[in-house]
């Protein structure tokens, strides 16, 4: 019996939908689950779908590695963290030097790197890959992204090329670079989701309490935004909900509870964006919003206790303009996504060129446009066709726009100042300012909108104020604990630099001060 | 020769002071360092402080640690890091059982409590403390942190105790909390300055820039607000430093770079407050504000795109009242303060409560009083006084306010609603508000005041519109690729809650995505 072209390990719902889309797109495929189970309905799917002589299931793991063609490449999808380990180590008693093992889970980037070094000694290959698209994504066509053993993709290119989605620039994958950044723009991609969905929950709040628009009229808003530069799944979604009636008739949208969780990408792109020294305010008040979103109690109690002081909750604005609300807000959220998406590839810039990476920020956004082109699927697929189309979380003409941006200069700073979104940011500066003006008047909190705000007006700053901490820091140093003098010159925060003169420089701002200074440094320092 | 009370490794500035001072409080102590030379020179100073029977040095550290009475007690003043482990390891050769290290350095907590345990294995105990004061508080009193082996800290306490800051209700020493916990408040301490540096220097740029403000006319706002509730080292240095003329005359603070750096404690503090799920936004902006504030050229070059696309850099604003100008922003800044202690706290909260330390907040509050009252230290030490008083970045009343809320209530859930800081809030809050919108409309970035309002009208807000983000979760779970069935169990991302009836909730939206979803949950979830 021939050998198959690839394995895959891991049957739950994504798996099996994976191991179908590769089988149907010619290639013969054995499949192994911990569970036989499991196995069994994969098997039963290939056969319901005529796929069945592309598609072997395996009891045994044995016979699993050694119904695959050399170099052997196994995919896993199955959970992150401790069952990656045990199913590569699993893998790894029968997998030969050159095998290739590809994680295609929601992993740590460290961990991968981790497995990386620890195979590659056994003279294995090891990927890192990013799957985006879901469950119908595996099925139909996801965006994939690849990372790790670079010689080893040549080997698993033909077959990824053929099942990731298919748009109209070329299909939705591409070697992304070594060592874990396939997981790395996976992570980021998840925290700019994120940010997507808090602004368009403030612009919804905004509307909603402040416009004093009803979920009808909100959806209806939405949709019309869905035709336009804020086309994304995410706003089309959005006015379905807000659409969306109960059994009584009532919206249903109100009856759900103010809660929201987070899961691990999100916290830990903030966490890298600290590491990095990447500013991401947007990002980080979308975390911070679903953070104090689960503080309920704390909540209502504190509206009590400050109602009680005298200030009321927000309530729709005296005198606000609907239809010049309504523009205002779609001009708040198209710049405040700009900021959003500006932060996300500034941290994938920086981790990138830590790690020398060369990740192609151009190329990664004409992937994540991923099942955003209908017309790949047809007619025939009915409804299905748009959750293609929604199924990315990114709106493909946003993304053509980040892609060119990125063409236009690889190395470009910001997208902020990239001309053409430049140009979208001066036009509906104003309006931006009048809604968080608004906001911020009528105590409704925009934290995503404030912060990518700020974000913008700190970075067109010539001059920030940082020349008076900067002093401060010149003053502490001399006088607090945050200093040793190893420290001092280590940090170098015991002295600054001049707008007039080269070097740096120490000032004694204060006699009194000045001469502990003296004492400090003659009797001290020596 | 009688044996020495304890011991000190690491002689720089900050390990030679406080070996002077613990010799000054009558307990004999024998110093050690690597080079011979600083053991020297701190030798030298006890003979000229005529401390010289209290101070002995050792060139050996087998006569060191045998020169010192069992338990033998040893703090280290090293570079935190590798220097600390060689540290350790050196000393461990000739410790016995019973005996206690005390690493005083501003040490990565998980640091500490892999020491802790290594040379627990070895029968010896460990502790961390953070030490806050500087050289001059190290010399004269500081405030310490003490953490790790409880039973360890019987042995120091005597010592401490009496070297430590004597304030008004008492010593500024407590013991903290097992493991890392003396290291981790110490760095959410420095997390919560760098929010006050931030908030000063926004305060000083509207003052500037919108209210057209000299520096002169600032230092002596500044001046005037550190009689009040704004009291504090780093508003008295600002004042100092916005008065500070270069020897032309002119201001000298105009002439300083607008370039900030960062230390391991800031980051660290806000990549916690991600992981503890505990939001900081204030904390988070000051330390953005310093890496954009390290983006010159990019921002020099953001500036002159936006200035040709017709967007001026802030200036005056037009019919601004000074003096109500100077009254709000002085409102606006001691709210922003109120919200970012309240996110330090929250943060050491959360984690005394995750590692069980049972930090005592009040106690906390109480013991970064340090050096913050001046009688202690009489007319004597002339300008030293002032350093004394200056040296606690957190002004006495401030933190005596801090105490007194969680003496009220230890549980308090935050800050905010301690009655008498909700009334201040309450208060000042149309003033703040007032703020805010002139710096949004006028361009002046205020991140640290917009994120703490925000903050603070979030965390007073009944009902978010987290419900829309939650909708939007059930409806993404259902055909995006965030979830795997296994992912939809763990992060019960799949459905939600409701506001009139018990239980987790999922709705199909909608008749198409709806058909895809049933054919999903009939044919693949078996």
């Amino acid at each position: 019996m021939a050998l198959s072209q690839i394995g895959l390990v891991g049957l739950a719902v994504m798996g099996q939908n994976l191991s179908l889309n590769i089988a149907e797109k010619g290639f013969p495929i054995s499949v192994f689950n911990r569970s036989y189970e499991k196995t069994e309905a994969a098997v039963a799917r290939a056969q319901k779908e005529g796929l069945s002589d592309k598609l072997r299931g395996y009891k045994d793991v044995k016979d699993f590695v050694e119904s695959l063609e050399k170099p052997r490449r196994v995919i896993l999808l199955v959970q992150a963290g401790a069952p990656v380990d045990a199913t590569v180590d699993n893998l790894c008693k029968y997998m030969e030097p050159g095998d290739i093992i590809i994680d295609g889970g929601n992993e740590w980037y460290e961990n991968t790197e981790r497995r990386k070094a620890k195979v590659e000694a056994l003279g294995l290959r090891y990927m890192g890959m990013g799957v985006s698209g879901g469950e119908e994504g595996a099925r139909r066509g996801p965006s994939m992204m690849p990372g790790g053993t670079a010689e080893a993709y040549k080997y698993i290119e033909p077959i990824v090329t053929k099942v990731a989605a298919q748009v109209d620039d070329g299909p939705c994958v591409m070697y992304i670079g070594d060592g874990g950044a396939g997981n790395y723009v996976k992570m980021v991609h998840n925290g700019i989701e994120y940010g997507d969905m808090q602004l368009i929950s403030e612009a919804y709040d905004v509307l909603h309490v402040l416009g004093g628009l009803s979920n009808d009229e909100i959806a209806a808003v939405f949709a019309e935004w869905n035709q336009g530069e804020l086309q994304s799944f995410l706003i089309e979604i959005s006015a379905i909900i807000a659409a969306k009636k109960d059994e009584d008739g009532s919206s249903l949208v109100d009856k759900i509870v103010d809660k929201t969780g987070a899961k691990g990408t999100g916290k830990w792109t903030v966490q890298q964006a600290a590491e990095l020294s990447v500013a991401a305010p947007t990002i980080t008040a979308s975390l911070d919003g679903r953070y104090m979103s689960a503080l309920k109690d704390q909540r209502v109690s504190a509206s009590k206790v400050f109602g009680d002081l005298g200030l009321k909750a927000p309530a729709a604005a005296a005198g606000v303009d609907k239809k010049q609300l309504i523009a205002d807000v779609r001009a708040a959220l198209y710049c405040s996504k700009i900021c959003s998406y500006a932060q996300g590839m500034n941290i994938i810039k920086a981790k990138s060129e830590e790690k020398e990476w060369g990740v192609d920020l151009g190329g990664l956004a004409r992937i994540w446009k991923a099942k955003s082109e209908k017309k790949e699927w047809g007619v025939d697929l009915g409804g299905l066709a748009r959750i293609w189309k929604g199924g990315c979380i990114i709106r493909a003409g946003f993304l053509d726009r980040i892609k060119q941006a990125y063409q236009r200069d690889s190395n470009l700073p910001s997208l902020l100042v990239d001309p053409p979104f430049a140009k979208d940011l001066a036009e509906r500066d104003a309006a931006w300012r009048r809604v968080v003006a608004l906001a911020v008047t009528n105590g409704v909190p925009a934290p995503g909108m404030m912060a990518s705000l700020s974000y913008f007006d700190t970075y067109r700053r010539e001059r920030l104020p940082a020349n008076l901490v900067q002093a401060q820091r010149d003053f502490l140093a001399s006088h607090t604990y945050q200093c040793s003098s190893a420290q001092r010159d280590f940090f170098g925060s015991h002295t600054y630099q001049r707008t007039d003169k080269e070097g740096w420089f120490h000032t004694v701002w204060d006699e009194n001060f000045g001469s502990a200074d003296s004492i400090t440094t003659s009797a001290y320092n020596r």
